[in-house]
């Protein structure tokens, strides 16, 4: 049989032991788990942030690897936990919106609301539901546990909160909703609204959607549909995020076809 | 059977290939070990920070698990090198402190230092313990090796040199000894010296002593008794290191309950 | 049966869900591997450090590792892509100098251009080949698969491309060509230049050449054979990097003994 599979993603960083600790209860329960971390370097609650990181990653992971994400603003508020069924993988996380995109791209899903406490750590403490109730319902999961047994069916979900997209006359409006590692400015503005050989306005510049990084030049400034269905901003080797000066939650355009 | 765990922690950061020998050596003498980082960015030669690290995560680990903790200012001198049995887990690295408030902590322990040397690697290097010593003796205990094979009972351990706690009239006088990672301010006064409604002088203010997090309004600076028994000053969903320019070594004082 | 162990370096950073992409590609065909990190905070794009770490560590790890190396400024040209036996190791990455510094030190090799698309991705990205082709290659190699089936011997490999090294009348000049975590300063002047007790310039100063760490003070700046072979120079317990405010690529000259 395989092993199961574990993978964690968090805002915890990596100087403490957080991380650890999760690791050590799933381990105690799933000794032969295989530990996968996706990152724990998302930025401190930055939900946005691991929105993407999670629905980009997903799909490359093995067929019912469970998923246990915490960023988590909310812990110790009245926000609920969920598990979900995404495409043959699970994911457990605060409904907070940090499961959205992958829920959204979806074909097949199933959601639930944590509530059966007897797979919890008996002990739940306020600040750290990451260890006390993610880490051992993951654990569960793993061992084949039913999603079904967790809680309750998640009717109502959370929605993640990103700037508002908004048409105007030969131009729709949106954000710069992340920046990843390489520089690239994901944007909210569906790909679908800009036809190849449009432009996108960022920052001051007209940049050209073009259809695959492909087709610039190295160095030169491109927008593209980035793996989540946006589109990005990029320069192909290079930073686009330097280069623009470019922070999240700036303002972007992108003229329409039929505009 | 289960698959032995054996986890590391040290201050070899990330970037180079010092973590990746050591696992190395471990994995060349159990192929089946199940490896666990606790974290490889304790600030160098901080072994304060490490036995903090160490004494929080060890109860989250699965009975079993052998810790690599390697914060060794002094290597290749003539300090020791240990190795501990703590509460069902074990623990090796230098005699400087780094294992005191694990070993501390403990309902039931044993310590030896190292001494034979057939269960190292055949040569040692002075600067790299870590890898010729520590790791196979990791290796050799994850395989179920005897504690007491590796050398004698070590009797005088080296304490953990933190910051002197004075007594005044009325208050009791300490430091700040570690930070953690999400700034809160972790000082080497003991809570059961602090009753609620009590203060913490530290950096000017006069900080609340609460008895949870819960009690404490979003954004409001508190003192509690964090998990290893001190007091720590912490902002509820913030960084009280960030907000009180805090740094290690800082003196704070308490008011005693009977001043 | 040992478990196969598959252990990658990068320079992808830890951010970003990069690193989880490629292992989720390995664990689906290789579910009992022993995933191991050398590291992913190579400098981007610098070959030349993800050279020196990787000849560095590869001699620690247990025979049939198979590593997984994408440092890869030459990702969607017409760079080749190799697969190589050192040592009863297998390293898989680009031909770009990457893999030079392990096959040079090798006792023996076997190196092949990867061709075999069969054993890729269905799909291979332009931007992304450390998940759609080294990523499965590796993983090929992980379940025991012939070196030769992945493409034709691999004939003239591209050399690292290192600063060039100048005899002069009396000196030997080359450069800092690494600067590792503890802050020493490789170069890339072979230790067999320099006698014990001549000198090597560097940053304005003469630093003397000595056998071993051990016949420096703690503080003293002294000049040691690295590893690889080539002089580094060192602060015993401290930085070199720091204390001289080196950098890589400034050039550095022993004295040669017989001058």
């Amino acid at each position: 049989m395989n092993r199961p599979v574990v993978a964690l993603l968090s805002d915890f960083g990596t100087r403490d032991w957080y991380v650890a600790a999760m690791k050590g209860v799933i381990l105690s329960r799933v000794p032969e788990v295989q530990l996968l971390d996706i990152t724990h370097e998302i930025p401190p609650q930055d939900v946005v942030a691991g929105a993407f990181t999670l629905a980009a990653v997903v799909r490359w992971l093995p067929p019912g690897t469970v998923v246990a994400a915490v960023v988590d603003p909310g812990v110790g508020t009245s926000r609920a936990l969920l598990a979900a069924r995404v495409d043959g993988r699970f994911v457990v996380g605060p409904d907070n919106g940090l499961l959205a995109l992958a829920l959204r791209d979806a074909k097949r899903r199933m959601v639930v609301r944590l509530a059966n406490r007897s797979l919890w750590l008996p002990d739940v403490s306020r600040t750290f539901h990451g260890r006390d109730i993610i880490a051992p319902v993951a654990a569960y999961l793993a061992r084949g546990g039913a999603l079904g047994r967790l809680g309750p069916r998640g009717l109502r979900l959370t929605p993640l909160a990103l700037p508002p997209v908004r048409r105007r006359r030969g131009f729709v409006e949106g954000a710069i909703v992340h920046i990843d590692g390489f520089g690239n400015l994901v944007t909210n503005l569906p790909a679908t609204l800009a036809a190849t050989g449009s432009r996108l306005r960022c920052r001051g510049r007209a940049v050209p959607v073009v259809s695959s990084y492909a087709d610039a030049a190295p160095g030169a400034l491109i927008a593209v549909a980035g793996s989540l269905g946006w589109l990005e901003v990029a320069v192909r080797n290079g930073s686009a995020a330097r280069r623009l000066r470019a922070r999240r939650g700036q303002r972007v355009a992108v003229e329409t076809p039929h505009g």
